[in-house]
């Protein structure tokens, strides 16, 4: 029996109550902060003793929502009651979140309120009732959700209300304007600034650190802000961070790209899209994808990052994110219409989506393709190299400095003259320092249970199993793909090869594509 | 400076990774219990270091769903990393529902295994996405929320894809039979056994414990399971509680209708639709209906109940949570529907639903007027008797043990002479002792601006307002409400008293009344 004190004894060395410093009932309580050190991930969590005569004069219980003040900063947090003496009375504990929000250091003191319910709960309801929200109904619940003033469950239940396709146009004009208008914009002061975008759900199809290398290479401004990964192995932040630091605060952003012209950063870190950031939180363990949030979430942070022309990758293919052609014309024409609404010039490309793109799936493997391109490697992956171009010459057009149909051939001399591998050098270097990508301690061949020809391949299911795998909390775990479509293998032949940070995780991934034969098919050539 | 170590700094007592029993990785890891009194209300949390080995071979990061087990008992638990020694090497902790639902002890070693996903959660995206769900997907996504492996955000995802209208005839029959499936059925070897239920949304309306008695003196079986509130200011398992237990296990439930033939307690604790009683935890903070979830929860609890013949009482008013006739009737055909599906005769009486119910809203303020009609007191709420009375006399014909047409002549016999006052003491008495409901130490009454004529009343302000002052965590808390409609009022007069267990609390409500003028609207006579 290891612990001091047992589970719903009272402790003996529990003090008065008369400690805890509420001056009169009703007025808000002072409690002195001391570190437990508990991290419940971004959900801010404030730790009470559950005989606090602040907690009972307040009418705080368990799961309440309360306003947590220390000097100007303020968040709201979730109660959670403590039982033992772990706090003494007149205590209160945050999780690490909370301490990161208000900046507070043991021995503070914080001001405890009950929350008001958010205003905009009725809005929230009215959406999941299946009722249109209105600009200002949508501005307020976005404003909201910025402040923190929604409970993870609100968010899930936002997300959920919003999801598929339950945004129209007006609404979806309405959620990208609302999160533009929460953040902070970057005004770069010059006439055009380039952006791009990929509509995700292909797996290693990791153009941007190339696209953004030639860009800046031929002289254009690319202030590249990427995300992390929401339901994929790999985000373009989570490869690029294998690569350089990408957590800029603004100042270090314009430096670099005043510098260099371009660069790769987390948007997350520029606070450009806050509402946004908050929604990804509950969207990855939803797994949930919402048209209407993903548009407004895409050109909201175009518009923030000050960008003027935005290109968007739509892959389209049978496990796609995008399925059908159907669907991405509707997405194509939704993000020029909204696009326009908030003042972005959006040209959009559709390309291949039927396999991975490259040979890696995860941040570390993505960027060691990434690498072989930019150093004109001759094992380089050519599709990936193919689409990067494409896309660089959609960029170069757009901005009319190059005459129409010339874009490729600009492209590609500076892939090949070696100013574009520059480039990506100096604004590594000028982010903070270029780094070797992490290699995986645990690899595992997955190999051919047959001969013959890789006639399918589940984009789904293989990034699912790279999740699995660790990917992209462990940056050196994934899939290093080895089969594209069409080529033959002998039985027995590995088809991927799968990368984990430990052997536990590696055993949990292959236990899953045990249970999955047709992440690739192979059959008898026809 | 009151910490014993500081945030972000690694404590020098850290023990050596070796002595977590991790045995070989890849493995399952053992760690032992030790108590923090962390309660996150009914969230599974167990708590690790951060640095645990265990976390790093199985990949554990925080918000990972966790199997926690312990000898035959296991349960999904999120990780909360612990960045301080209050955890040694080796050990865990729980929150407080995690040790009850583990029936764990300080000590107790535990296994812990990444839990893998629901199965079922690409239903929920599917019906997320605005698709319908057939039986079998219907019964995985119940069969996993009743066996605790959804988070709370996937049970607010569920909910919100539920809300208003979402579910058909069909998918709330197949959630009905899903929610009856997981629990256990109660038989009570009886042919016919009666229920009732108020399909809420009606301040005070508090018939059932009237009900139940008179149903009971008349010698029919009526064995009632209620629920606590979920976005009113009591349930009826609120109010019973202000009067007697009724958290009792199954053996004693049916002790208590063996011997009393009637009982009023909390549905929750009989395990009758274990699914249900997740949902509820996630509704109550998103205050989110689903009609379709509405005829599930009735329903599943009362065939797993046992019953029979079920009478439903549904309000209908502006303000009460069915608010038009055409609403009520569509409700009356789908709860009829479904019920004759599942076995359920179910016959509706709609109710005038336009202002609150007898003058208590609030747990104990509900309980004193039923306990004012059941002893037949001249100031007895007219207004609750008739209802009780009616309802009593529908469920006395609807058992055939009356003629038709004398259901109300019987139960008011009932009521008059004494039989229902002392078999509700009985049922009390059986239940584990009659309490007296408590009063509370803080009330302020809310006065009319000008002397007129009631000629409007919100429910739903009026349930906020009674909510804000603890309603029903407090018992004693609530609105005593004066003013039923046509009452003329002087100016200053009390249109209704709030009560609360604190002054802080009784002033936050006060501010919310305050910005709410039309509550009760007072005019002049015409």
């Amino acid at each position: 029996m290891v612990t001091e004190y047992m589970k719903g004894q009272t402790p003996a060395q529990m003090p008065a109550s008369g400690e805890c410093a509420v001056d009169v009932p009703g007025k808000e309580g002072r409690l002195k902060l001391r570190y437990l050190g508990i991290d419940t991930y971004q959900h801010h969590v404030v730790f009470i003793r559950r005989d606090c005569p602040i907690c009972q004069a307040q009418g705080f219980t368990v799961q309440s929502r309360v306003q947590v003040r220390l000097g100007a900063k303020q968040i709201i947090a979730t109660v959670n009651a403590v039982h033992s003496p772990m706090l003494e009375g007149g205590e209160a504990s945050l999780s690490e979140s909370a301490w990161d929000a208000l900046d507070a250091k043991p021995g503070d003191e914080v001001d405890l309120t009950l929350a008001p319910q958010p205003g905009s709960l009725s809005h929230l309801r009215s959406k999941a009732y299946g009722h249109r929200l209105d600009d200002a109904a949508m501005r307020d619940i976005v404003t909201d959700i910025a402040a923190g003033r929604y409970s993870d469950l609100h968010l899930a239940s936002f997300v959920t209300a919003c999801a598929g396709d339950r945004l129209d146009a007006g609404e979806t004009t309405a959620l990208t304007r609302a999160m533009i208008a929460v953040g902070e914009r970057i005004d770069w002061h010059a006439g055009k600034v380039m952006d791009k975008h990929c509509v995700g759900g292909l797996p290693g199809n990791r153009t941007t650190p190339i696209v953004v290398a030639i860009v800046a290479a031929h002289g254009l401004i690319i202030p590249k802000t990427s995300s992390r990964a929401i339901t994929s192995p790999a985000g373009t932040a989570d490869t690029m961070e294998t690569l350089a630091p990408v957590v800029l605060d603004r100042a270090t952003m314009r430096r670099v790209v005043e510098k260099e012209g371009g660069c790769v950063v987390w948007g997350g870190a520029a606070g450009l899209s806050p509402a946004d950031d908050l929604l990804v939180r509950v969207e990855r363990p939803l797994e949930l994808d919402s048209e209407g949030q993903m548009i407004a979430s895409i050109l909201s942070k175009k518009a923030a990052a000050g960008a003027t022309h935005v290109a968007i990758d739509i892959p389209v293919g049978p496990t796609a994110k995008m399925r059908s052609a159907a669907a991405a014309e509707f997405l194509r024409d939704r993000l020029i219409e909204v696009g326009h609404k908030v003042g972005l010039a959006v040209h959009v490309l559709f390309t291949d989506g039927i396999q991975p793109v490259g040979r890696g799936i995860g941040p570390a493997l993505e960027a060691w393709d990434v690498l072989s391109v930019l150093r004109g490697e001759s094992g380089a992956p050519v599709d990936l190299r193919a689409r990067a171009l494409a896309l660089a010459a959609m960029i170069l057009e757009m901005s009319q400095s190059v005459p129409a149909g010339m874009g490729m051939q600009q492209a590609e001399l500076l892939l090949e003259n070696g100013n574009a591998w520059l480039k990506f050098q100096a604004i590594c270097a000028a982010q903070g320092g270029m780094r070797v990508p992490p290699r995986a301690r645990h690899t595992r061949p997955i190999t051919a249970a047959r001969a013959g020809k890789v006639v399918a391949v589940n984009n789904r299911l293989l990034s699912r199993a790279a999740r699995l795998a660790g990917a992209p909390q462990a940056p050196s775990a994934g899939i290093e793909y080895l089969s594209p479509l069409g080529r033959f293998v002998e039985k027995d032949e590995p088809l991927f090869i799968l990368h984990a940070e430990s052997a536990g995780v590696l055993q949990y991934a292959l236990d899953y594509i045990l249970g999955q034969p047709d992440i690739v098919t192979v059959a008898d050539e026809t």
